[in-house]
């Protein structure tokens, strides 16, 4: 799991039948600073209504999701599980 | 899951047996603005029409993919989850 | 599975129902020395009391997880598993 | 799922019960053009009778290759699925 | 599934339960010719009596894991599953 910075939304029509009326955001990973980490964006399924510019955890989990979608044929492996009010950090 | 362009089409004739019929796509990681990052590709299946030059999500994900397949012996674990149509994007 | 060191606690209200009252921590991996690797911190789910500046063993497995937590709806796939009291090299 | 040309083959004698028997490749990541990425082997279980200089679709996956060996209790998780014959590429 | 040296052994009394009794190792991934690869060690189960200096065979797969361990809520998807005598290359 990792943190992460909402940028965008993902529009897409023509999908899998198990992704149909759910919200997909474009995030990216950030150190606890906020700068961005790396090139890659990661596409999330969110169900904790977040929005752009939440700093947010991001988990890699295919298995709970789908209990959590109701459908073991839904090929999502990545949710926005949580925002991040603040990060307590003593090196 | 993440973003990514399709490039072009795998032909393999001796290969699993689960994987007969199904279409092998050529696909590579891209940022929202569609420049390719890295150097790997990435060879994911695709059950939705998808075609070479389309911007797509791709999922690593074995368990619903097999599901999908009804084979739980299929050894298959990336797959073409969605066309993109729009990214809406606010940094 | 791979050494890390305990940062800081993330603090998050708004998060998946399963998530609650479980403590997650701000860990990053290190080499065997201490010395902090690459930039992405990992966030972890911990059970054994641990606590910031312990060098701790993180596992990345999502199905135990939920086992251990009796919900295989908990999206959590990141688990600190054990604390180091020393490593013996040997090189 | 990714290209991957097949370099050479393993010898173990003391290794876990479950993989006796079975074929062990080194294989390594290469671009379409057939060059090498990185640094990092990556070793593959073969079940379709390729061989060192092929080029092949190395897939990641632990489930189905536990049930396609038929023991839930053999730890393999990379497999060869299938030989290269050509790809079709359009950038 | 990759190469690795191992390089040492992990001492933690604080840790899951499920991981009593059971040998950690620091192993480091390294290429044919046995260089060190980057800069992160792996943490990996050994039950083939491996030790430090030894060429091994690691796998990052939970599930099976588990089942050899007999415990569903055993945290650990890392494993050294063979000792490697010899490698053949002919590139």
């Amino acid at each position: 799991m990792f943190l992460a910075k909402v940028k965008g939304n993902i529009v897409s029509t023509q999908k899998n039948e198990y992704l149909s009326g759910h919200k997909l955001l474009l995030t990216h990973p950030i150190d606890f600073n906020g700068n961005y980490l790396g090139e890659k964006d990661v596409i999330a399924l969110d169900l904790i209504d977040s929005g752009i510019g939440d700093i947010v955890i991001v988990c890699q989990e295919g298995d709970a999701i789908q209990q959590i979608l109701g459908h073991n044929k839904a090929p999502v492996n990545t949710m926005i599980i949580g925002i991040v009010d603040n990060i307590e950090i003593n090196e």
